[in-house]
């Protein structure tokens, strides 16, 4: 009997690209579920990642008996887990949310595993997966700053359509063979034509002319780190890419860090991978990153304008660590902790 | 006979996807080109941009009676101002030179006409067209220069295939129409398949792990600008992008600048076109400026992480005001100023 695994109900709320990759990151990583009870708009039947299953219609009672719930929090299921979220906590359900609702939110840790587990012990049931772009960046900047301290970073964002959900991927697919068969390339997710084009716009107007997207970054970043002082200016564009987040980071250190030691301490960090030899072509990119676990690091070099000055390109699937892989780790993390 | 107008002898050098564009812009512009010689590799006759021209094979004498003579510096044509460059000087030519080899050589002024026309003055029958990713970033940034006095930026681009050359726009055809078809995007011109990717190379390993692009940046900013002590971090980029250059700027002056008071100098430049209108969508983006003369201006918004900080997004075509154009105007502003 004692050898016997514990096993858990997990829920997956909304079946978007995330909801998707969910089950398909439980299924990869043989996560301890006796049950993956999938919750949508609608009661249906629908084959997820090959396997068939029956979809609950979302409903507070839909959530009885789940020990985690996983709320993509994106497309469809956009607001979920404001109407789900607490009151399913009510019935002990371990809510761990992919959307931005309660990021900022002082009842919910905000965790990347690999860099803040810690800050689990004090969930109150609902836990928030933070922003792709945030994930991607600090995994790359969380084991230098242990090391030297961050004072400042840019970051100039590369962020893939998928992002933004199935939909925009069709546009993408879609308008690629628009201009393949010589026809108008059109569309409707974005307002502006995303094939063979850079659009420097994610997410809402906010403060001052940043986009929310750009706001996010900032602000995720210094409640993951536990750093309010850090300053942080990114600008976040979407390129003409299906999978993956790149992007360049300019890091301004309290402390020397040379090229040679970042290259060192990611090496041994887990979760990150560094790809870096210019000189045979080999760093970072999009096309090898996708369906990878792993952050990748390359071009990492020093900024010689700025004292303590590292910059360096990164890449991460956005779907996947960016965002269901780290929220399956959190209920990983959440049981080797003893916490669910 | 006091009415008619001068007229000069042209000749071009090398007829890739620079060398097309010249002939295209001296026709629209109207240039006063007695004749236009087209010289490349090898005898033939060729159309370019709709016309007929006879090529003449690259010689020292194929550059006499020739006014001026634009090279293109790219592709097949790289080496050709090595080799003929001087020499035509010698028989009483202007050389403009699109290419890299004279661009930091001290007898040799490095012209944008907007921005700094006294340096040809000093001319000694050789200028030098700046790198397209410098001209796109300092026709934003040279205005707000005069002003406020710029003390360190960081560039992050995005830059098309068409920078590479025919070869390359080929390539990115090729593999969208492969992909397209469900066939295999393979390529030779880049170490990587473009389409639908990202590429943080772009040059040659140059010092301390950046890329000549990235220092070609940084020291034709400040040849351009007269202030060596100007320090520029640059990160460069290949996209999959037919045309046009885009490019974030993180800028800090020594003076405090407003986004508002940028907008209006921006606005008040000859060359610089700002979109800025984030809540209506409406921002530079490199489908919109493919042809374009004007280099577009957006996203401008303060950078709070840093004293007097903007943060700016800017797009303008490589080939057009990044290369052609920019060598064209070289050639009127000599006429203008009468230096030729």
């Amino acid at each position: 009997m004692s050898a016997m695994k514990k096993e858990y109900k997990v829920g997956i709320v909304g079946i978007g690209t995330v909801g998707t990759e969910l089950v398909k990151v439980l299924r990869h990583r043989k996560f301890p579920a006796s049950e993956i009870r999938i919750i949508a708009r609608t009661e249906r039947d629908e084959v997820i990642a090959g396997e068939t299953f029956h979809v609950h219609a979302a409903s507070v009672e839909a959530f009885e008996g789940l020990k985690f719930a996983l709320f993509a929090g994106t497309e469809g299921a956009k607001g979920a887990s404001q109407q789900y979220g607490w009151p399913a906590v009510e019935r002990g359900v371990v809510v761990i949310d992919n959307g931005d609702d309660y990021r900022m939110d002082p009842r919910v840790p905000l965790v990347i595993p690999e860099i803040n587990p810690e800050a689990l012990r004090k969930h109150q049931g609902v836990i928030s997966n933070p922003n792709c772009s945030t994930i991607i960046a600090l995994m790359a900047l969380a084991p230098l700053h242990k090391v030297a301290k961050i004072r400042r970073f840019i970051a100039s964002t590369y962020q893939s359509v998928s992002g933004t959900g199935r939909d925009a991927l069709v546009e993408l697919d879609q308008q690629a063979r628009a201009y393949a068969a010589g026809g108008e390339m059109t569309g409707k997710v974005y307002p502006h034509r995303i094939a063979f084009n850079i659009l420097p716009h994610i997410g809402g107007v906010k403060e001052n002319g940043h986009t929310s997207e750009e706001i996010k970054m900032r602000n995720e970043t210094r409640k993951i780190l536990d750093a309010p002082e850090i300053a942080v200016c990114a600008t976040c564009c979407r390129v003409p890419v299906f999978y993956s987040h790149s992007e360049v980071l300019n890091v301004e250190f309290e402390k020397p860090i040379s090229p040679e030691q970042a290259r060192e301490i990611l090496a041994g960090s887990p979760g990150v991978k560094v790809m870096d030899d210019l000189s045979k072509a080999v760093y970072p990119m999009p096309v090898d990153m996708q369906g990878a676990d792993d952050v990748a690091v390359g071009r990492i070099r020093k900024d010689e304008t700025v004292p303590n000055g590292l910059t360096m390109f990164t890449v991460g699937d956005n779907i996947r660590k960016g965002a269901a892989l780290n929220a399956v780790q959190i209920a990983e993390k959440m049981i080797e902790m003893g916490l669910a």
